[in-house]
């Protein structure tokens, strides 16, 4: 019988924002990997790809016309996952088994910048900020939309998150229900509101704060940090320091703080493995059902999946997806290492 | 203004297992694809690989020596998540955000048979009633341990799923706790008992035998269906008809016949995309908490990724870990494609 230790025992955490445990092992880093390797892309982009679809002035997959954009540029996905019909519906209530309801939504894709080369760590800050100006002009059109009450701003980063093209670009959800996983934080966030009348994020960035060993990053505005209850090896969460609930109430200040943040995070992302970092991430904040929401509090994901290089990453795969999610290495560790690496691009020192 | 077309139009499905929406997606099969290709090995494997730390008589990483086994063998993992020590551990009730405990386990792993290179689909239906029987006996001795009061069985097949060695083999964690999924589902199927007195699953297979669009296969005691709230595109579930609880509870009959559809769905499986088609598996049945558990009824999951072709998977990145899961194909396309092929292994008739 020994006494627990957190950075050497096996154990569960929990995560009060989707009510749900992961399994940590932390003397499991160890064992060596004989399994599948990525393959990553290390060939250089050029600025312009005449055959890309997403590139200033090129033609897209419905014979459309990008135009000579110069900054961010949004468009309808062509393959869209929902679309904007309405759809007439009668709910039979008896099926217990066969439950269906239509769902209506748009999807948009948002270029990043015009150059087919630059990832968020090599854009200047102005740029950032530009990008960030489009989320929130987003957020309010798609919003103000009568049957949108939700938009989901996300980006899967690099081929093994399924991502088909290297230009810089994220992606818009936006649809007439709350996605499972908004559902189960809002719950959580609301019920936390309810008892304290602070968000739940306001206090857990101060506890965090307070702890200090799982910041990465920390500015006047926003704090990066992996959570106590990251699943992903390097997963991390930008939370806003104040109880802003959704991206549209950013001051100005907010704002930069913002972009420089992502900027920041970003390249230490590039420097740990030396390559572009996989990812997908996105923001979570308000519902746009026309409701105050003051349970809400900006914050946003990276879900990363790389482990121990930029070839061999983890695999949520059997246990993971029958019993729970499971870590190699604890959030303590994870945070030690993005945090004492360099806010300067790799790229930038070879040239 | 149309009418609902569950075939055609963009819907959200529920499943009553774990409480989750999935967002459906039909029309969307038809988007072109640019991503990223697997790479899937077409070697034809030997009997016996000298290399291989799974064979019989060969060495693995502890040092130790596989016995020459001739039917199914089971071993301690050298690498595994969980460990037997007891922690002694104080919980702390004011951690609010830092709620951790510590967790006692055994993993194992369960080699499928002494020959390398047959999968499956591809053993006797004898073979494969061997494994059912070491699965019943590992259920039963890991089961009967104080600490444990879950032993989750899965299999990570083919390298796309993390699965490092292809020698034929499958996975027991055995665990203090229920992970996170097996809790959710054992919540669902509590409250439907308690208020039916009959399980789920039970009635779940009597509504799906009489639609019959999602049966790919049935035998006298099991149905394997694409459920109707299927995440991956070719996802099924093996499903008891008799309201059995746990594996060791099955009668000869239902072993063999167990052995039979496990046989089958496989096979159709590799024949899907002519390729030994990955996936994760895994059996979800009473917890060994020493409680009946009437609630209960044995199912096994098949989470297979591939999409397309045997080298197109499905992503689930952005949307599905911010928002939701999201499929391509309706489930009752899936069963219909599952349910055509055929039950001879194409590398039979290629011989
Ligand atoms: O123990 P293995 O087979 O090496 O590991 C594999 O299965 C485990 C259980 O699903 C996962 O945690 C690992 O990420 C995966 O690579
Ligand atoms: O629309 P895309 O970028 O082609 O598709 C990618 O992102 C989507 C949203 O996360 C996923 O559903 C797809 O599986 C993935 O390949």
């Amino acid at each position: 019988m020994k006494n627990f230790d957190i950075n050497e025992d096996p154990h569960r955490r929990f995560n009060p924002l989707i009510n749900e445990w992961v399994l940590v092992s932390p003397h499991r880093a160890k064992r060596p990997w004989q399994g599948q390797n990525e393959t990553i892309s290390t060939e250089e982009l050029p600025k312009y790809d005449p055959t890309c679809y997403l590139c200033p002035g090129n033609v897209r997959a419905n014979g459309m016309n990008n135009p000579q954009y110069e900054s961010s540029f949004v468009f309808e996905n062509d393959f869209a996952a929902m679309k904007q019909d309405e759809i007439i519906f009668e709910d039979d209530i008896k099926h217990t088994f066969f439950k269906a309801k239509p769902e209506q939504g748009i999807s948009r894709v948002v270029c990043f910048s015009p150059r087919h080369d630059l990832t968020l760590p090599e854009m200047e800050i102005g740029d950032i900020e530009n990008i960030i100006r489009t989320w929130q002009k987003e957020y309010t059109d798609l919003g103000n939309i009568k049957f949108i009450n939700h938009v989901q701003i996300f980006e899967n980063k690099g081929s093994v998150m399924g991502c088909s093209n290297p230009h810089p670009h994220g992606q818009i959800w936006a649809q007439s229900s709350l996605p499972t996983q908004v559902e189960k934080t809002q719950n959580s966030l609301k019920s936390y509101y309810d008892k304290n009348q602070t968000t739940l994020l306001e206090d857990y960035v101060k506890a965090e704060l307070k702890a200090g060993d799982r910041i990465v990053i920390e500015n006047d505005h926003f704090v990066a940090l992996v959570p106590f209850w990251a699943i992903w090896p390097y997963e991390t969460m930008i939370i806003s320091k104040r109880a802003v609930n959704k991206i549209t109430n950013f001051t100005a200040a907010e704002s930069t703080a913002f972009a420089k943040i992502l900027k920041q995070l970003t390249t230490k992302y590039d420097n740990l493995f030396n390559t572009s970092f996989p990812y997908s991430s996105g923001i979570h904040q308000s519902p746009t059902d026309g409701l105050i929401h003051p349970e809400w509090h900006f914050h946003m994901h990276f879900y990363p999946p790389l482990l121990r290089s930029a070839t061999v990453k983890k695999f949520m795969v059997g246990y993971e997806m029958l019993g729970e999610s499971q870590r190699d290495i604890t959030p303590e560790k994870s945070a030690e290492i993005l945090r004492q690496l360099s806010d300067v691009h790799y790229k930038s020192l070879v040239k």
